[in-house]
C-alpha cells in the first residue's frame, strides 16, 4: 500500500536525521535558549530578510494557530478567516477554546479577499448595537490554502493593505509554505511573506521535519512575552533544541525550498494524469494536494493499491478525494500511480 | 561545562535514535493511530498489568496535565495539590487558563496525605455556602514529586482509598517516574501505579526520549472522548509514530527501567558525597534529583566547571541548589564532580 | 417620541412594583434560598406539570444562555443552533468565551429541524476524523425565535425525539416565551415546553418584569450542582427574593399569560395595518415582533414620531424593520402608530 | 427572628423605591443608553472628583470582578490580592474560569502592601524561568476588605505608588464603599479613591441598592471597549435604567453616604456591647461588619432570636462570627440585641 492520504506519513529528511544523531549527547540548556536554536532562528531571520523578527520554534499546527491567535486577541474579539479555514473546521474548536470566535467567511477556493474584510469591518462597526456582537480583532489565512490554492503577491499585498488600515494583524498559517513557495504558480517568496503579514508560521511538520513550526513575528507590537504564551498552552519543548536542529537544517543550503519543490513537481505530474484522465478538479492546486473528481468504481480499484482522502461526495457516482505528494514521496510511487491512472 | 542543571540537556537513548532511523521512511496514518503506537499501547498495558487501560501519547509534560485535568473536572470544580505542584508554580496558570483553580494544600515535602484530602473535602462540604467555594473535583501527585521524594506504598494506598471514597479521581503526573521506580527507596512499582491511581502518565522527556508523555487511563470512566480533548489542546502529533516507536522502545527490554537506575545510582553517589561534604539536604531524595545546601563559596567554584539550578537561599551565606543525573549522565562527569566537590 | 424598538423599554407591571414595595423591609436570607423564591418555583412547576424539576432565577438572557449552556457541554463540544440565534449572533462571543463552538444551521425563519440536527450528527460521526471536529453536545432553539416565528407541537416534538435519540440536551430559549404561548398561532402551551425539552427558561425581562428569567431543569441529569455555575457565572443575585417575588407574581393570577397576550393583540393590529398598507413582512410573525418591509421615504416619516429597530436593507428603497409591542404598550400608542401608517 | 447575618436582607431605600415606581412607564432605549445612567455617571464623577472617569452599571459584586480583572489582564497574567480577598475565596473560581491565576499574598487582617506587591513583583521579574510562572499583571484589594477592615490614606497612597511604577494596574472592589467611607476611623474619601486606583466600584447591592455596582474607570487605557466585555459576561442589563435610577438617587442629597454612615454608627455600638461583654474581636473593625469571639453557649442563646454568621471556630469553646448591620438596620434591632448581650 502506497500512501498519498496526507503529507506526514513518513518520518524526517535523511540531512535532518543525520543532524540530531551527531548532536544527540551535545548537552544543551532546555525551553529553545540553546545555540541551535538561535542559529536557527538568524538563518531564518536571513530567509525573511528581516533581522528584527522574533522567531520561535513550536510542535504542531493546530498549537502554533491557538497560541497565535490567542496572543493576539482581546478577549471579546474574535478572528476572520476562510469558512474553510483550518481552525474553522478541523482543530477541534481550539480557537473556541481559548475563548474567540471564529468568524467565518464565505470562500469557494479556500481564500478570502481585502474587500471581505473590509466589508465586514464595516458592517461591525455600523452596527448600533455592535457591543453585542463579536468585534473582528485578527485575520487568519493559509497559503498554500487547505484546498491546495494560493494568494497571488497582488492579493496578499491587498488583504494586508486592508488588514493595516482597519488596525487587524495579519496571521499566515503556513503549515505547507514551503508548497507554495515553490509552486510553478508562485508569485510570492519568503520575503513577500514576511512583508505581507504581521506574523506567520513556517512549517516544518509538513515540509520535511519530524515536528515542528517556526513562528515568524514581523509586528513588533505582537512580540511581548509570547513565551509566556507558548509556555502557557503546552507549546514549549523541554528540550527546545530538537526544534531548532531541524530548522538550522531546513535552511541550510535551502534544503527546505530543494524538498518543497520536489514535492509540488510530483503533484504536478499527477496533475497532468488526472487531466489526462479527463478528470475535473474540485480545486485548481499548483501545489501538493490535488483534488480530483473521479468516478467511483476508479477509486475502488485504486484503493488496493493507494490511500487517498475522501473529500466529499459530488453526485451519485462521483466523488471528490485528495492525493497528497510531499517531500519524502518517491518518484516510482507516482509513475506507478500515474500508470495506474491511466490503465483505468 | 558539564550540565547538572535538569534531566533534559541530551537528546534520547541511542536504542530509540536508532530506531527512528530505521522506520524513518516507513509510511503511516497520522495521529497516533500507526501500528508503533499500537505496539506501544500494547506494552505500556502489560507493564502495568491492566489490559483494559487506555493509552494515549502526548508531547510534554505542562501538555498532559491541563489535558487530562480539563477532561476530567466540571467547570466549577478545582483540582487539589501540594502547594509545590507543578501545575501550581511552573506552568504559567496552564491549569487556569482551562478554567480552573488550582487548590494548593501546604506539603513540607512535595507530598499530599489522604487526611489532607478528606479535611479539605469535608471543610467544602460543611461550608453552608459551599456553591460560592470552588468545588474540589480531583486530586494531582506527582511521582517522585518536584522535590525528589516519593510516595510510599502505604501512602499511595492510603490516599488512593481516599480518593474512592470521596469520588476523587487521582492523578498521578509522572514526569520522572522511572525514576521513582527504580529509586532503591522505592516501594511502588508499575503496576501499583496502575493499581492505585485513575489515570496517571509514564514521562518520557526527562526519561529517555527526545519527547513524550504516555497517559495510561485506568478508571473507565475517564476514557470517553480523550481523543478530542489531545487534540484540541494541541497534544495530537501528526506523525504520532514517533510517540510510538519512542515508547515502544522504552518499553522493549526493559530499557525504561535500566536508563532510570543509571540516573538513580549516579545520584545516590552524589548525594554521598554532599553528605560526606557536611552539606545538609533540603529534601532527602533517593531520586535523580539532589538538593544540597552548599555555602554560596562553594557554589561560586563549581559555577566554572557546572551547571546546577539555583532552588532558594537558606541564610546569608548558604543557598540551596539542584543537580540532576539522568538517563544520559556519564559516570566520569558525576565522578569528577564529586572529586571536585571533595576538593573543596 | 414613542418607542417600539424594543421589548424592554419601561420598568415593570404595577402587580409586580406594588410587591417589591410590600415586601421591601421583609428580612430574608440571600442567594435564592428565600420563601418568594419558593413560592415562585412551586407555582412555576405547576405552571409546567412536573412536579420535579428544578427551577433557577437568573438575572438576563445572555447570563441565562451561556450558564446552562457551559454546564451542559464537555470542553470539546459544541451547541448546535439556527444561524440567526441569540447566541449566534448577539451575545458578544458570550459561549466562545466559555470555551464552546457554536454550530450554526442554515435557517430561513430561525427555526431548525431534527432532520437537520440528525444529519449533522451523522455527519459528524461518519467522519473518520471527527475527533478533529467540534462534537455536537446539544441544541439550542428560542421560542419564539429572534424573527418572531413559533414552532409547532410537532415540530418541536420531532426536534425532541431526534434529540433524545442522539442523546442531545435540548435547550429552550424562552426570553418571549409568554409572547410565544398566547399568540394566536400557538399550538404549545407551558406543559408542552416543558415536555418536550430537557431546560428552559421563561423569560422575564421582556415579559413583565424588572429583570429576570426562570430556567426550569426538566432533564434529571442536567441538575447536579448547577447553583455553582450560576454562582461563577455571576448570576446568583445577592438578593435573590427581588426575583421570587416577580415571578411569584407572574405567576399569580395567570398574569404572566395575561400581559403576554395583551402584546400579541396589539401585535397582530400592527400586522394588519401592515398588510392593509401593502408592505410585505420579512418573516410571517404572529407574535409581539413585527417586521414590515417598508418605503424608506415611510419610514423616515414615522423616525419622527416613533423609534423602531432597523433590521436590513431589502432593496434601493426598501427596508426591513422591527416594530415590538409588549406587556407595557400601550393602545393609544398603537392606534396612533396605525393611523399614521393609514396616512403614508 | 432578626438578621444579622449579612448587609443584603432586605430591599431598597424608600427614595429608591419611589424613584423606580415614578419612572416605572416611562420608556427609554436599554443597555444603558437612557439618560438615568447619564444623570447618575454625572453625579458619580462629581462625587469622584473625575470628569474624564468612564462609569459603567452592573448588576452584581462577582460579576463585576471578574469582568473589570478579565478586561485588563493579558491570558498569561494573574492578579494580586490577599489571601483573604473574595475572588479567591468566594467567587467559585470565577476568575479562573476567565483564564487567570488569583495570586494570593499572606495577609493577617485582610490588606495587602506596597512592600507585598513589590517583592513578588521584584521575586517573578527575577526568576530566570519566569515564562513559566504566572505574571503579575494586576493588583485586587477591597476596601473595606473582608474583614471590615480600612486601608488608611497612607497605605493606599504608598500601594498606589508602587503600582505605578510597576505598571500594575489597581483594582478596589468597593462592594461595601460606603461603610468604608463613612466610617470613624476613615481617612480616605472617595476623591481619594478615584485618586489612588485605576478602577474601583461603588457597591450598590450591599449599601441601599436592590442591587447594582458603578464601575468607575479612571485610567484612560483601561476604557476601551468595556461596553463589549460587559455584554460577553452577561452584566450588560436590558433594562439599564433601572441602574441608572438607583444610583442617580443613591448620588443625590448624599444619601448613600447618610445611608452608610447610619449603619457603621450601629455597628459602633454593637462592637462597644461586644467589647464591653468581654468578647475579643476577631478583627479591629470600625465598619459595618463586626467578628466577635464568643463562647459557644452564649451564640446559642443568641441565634434563638438572631442570626448571625459563623466565620470560624477559634478553641473548643469559642467561636469567631460575624454580626453585620446595614442602610437598613432597625435602631431597635441593634438594642435588642445589645440588651440580650448584656444579660448573657
Amino acid at each position: 500500500m502506497i500512501l498519498f492520504e496526507c503529507d506526514y506519513t513518513e518520518g524526517a529528511c535523511p540531512e535532518i536525521m543525520k543532524r540530531l544523531e551527531e548532536t544527540n549527547f551535545v548537552q544543551t540548556p532546555g525551553y529553545g535558549t540553546d545555540e541551535f536554536c538561535e542559529s536557527a532562528r538568524a538563518k531564518i531571520r536571513k530567509a525573511c530578510g528581516n533581522e528584527q523578527a522574533d522567531v520561535h520554534f513550536l510542535v504542531g499546527g493546530t498549537q502554533t494557530n491557538f497560541t497565535v491567535i490567542s496572543a493576539i486577541l482581546r478577549p471579546y474579539q474574535g478572528v476572520l478567516c476562510a469558512e474553510t479555514g483550518h481552525i474553522n473546521v478541523h482543530e477541534t474548536g481550539a480557537i473556541e477554546a481559548t475563548g474567540h470566535k471564529v468568524l467565518a467567511l464565505p470562500s469557494g477556493n479556500g481564500k478570502i479577499t481585502g474587500d471581505q474584510v473590509r466589508e465586514y469591518y464595516n458592517a461591525h462597526w455600523s452596527d448600533v448595537n455592535h457591543e453585542h456582537v463579536v468585534q473582528p480583532g485578527m485575520v487568519y489565512i493559509s497559503h498554500p490554502t487547505e484546498n491546495g490554492t494560493l494568494y497571488s503577491k497582488e492579493e496578499l499585498e491587498d488583504l494586508y493593505a486592508v488588514c493595516r488600515e482597519l488596525e487587524l494583524p495579519l496571521f499566515l498559517d503556513g503549515a505547507r509554505l514551503g508548497y507554495g513557495l515553490m509552486s510553478e504558480a508562485a508569485t510570492l517568496n519568503m520575503e513577500d511573506i514576511a512583508r505581507y503579514t504581521d506574523v506567520f508560521y513556517i512549517g516544518g511538520t509538513k515540509v520535511g521535519a519530524l515536528f515542528g513550526e517556526a513562528v515568524v513575528i514581523v509586528n513588533p507590537e505582537l512580540k511581548k512575552d509570547f513565551r509566556y504564551v507558548i509556555k502557557q498552552h503546552g507549546g514549549m519543548l523541554a528540550k527546545g533544541r530538537l526544534l531548532g536542529i531541524q530548522f538550522d537544517t531546513l535552511f541550510t543550503d535551502e534544503l527546505y525550498y530543494k524538498i518543497s519543490r520536489h514535492a509540488d513537481d510530483l503533484a504536478m505530474k499527477l496533475k497532468a494524469a488526472f487531466l489526462k484522465k479527463g478528470y475535473p478538479l474540485l480545486f485548481d492546486s499548483f501545489t501538493n494536494q490535488q483534488f480530483p473528481i473521479m468516478p467511483d468504481d476508479h477509486l475502488d480499484k485504486l484503493k488496493e493499491k493507494y490511500a487517498y482522502c475522501f473529500w466529499e461526495k459530488v453526485d451519485e457516482t462521483h466523488s471528490a478525494v485528495r492525493f497528497c505528494t510531499c517531500w519524502a514521496t518517491k518518484n516510482e510511487a507516482v509513475d506507478a500511480l500515474v500508470s495506474d491512472i491511466e490503465a483505468l
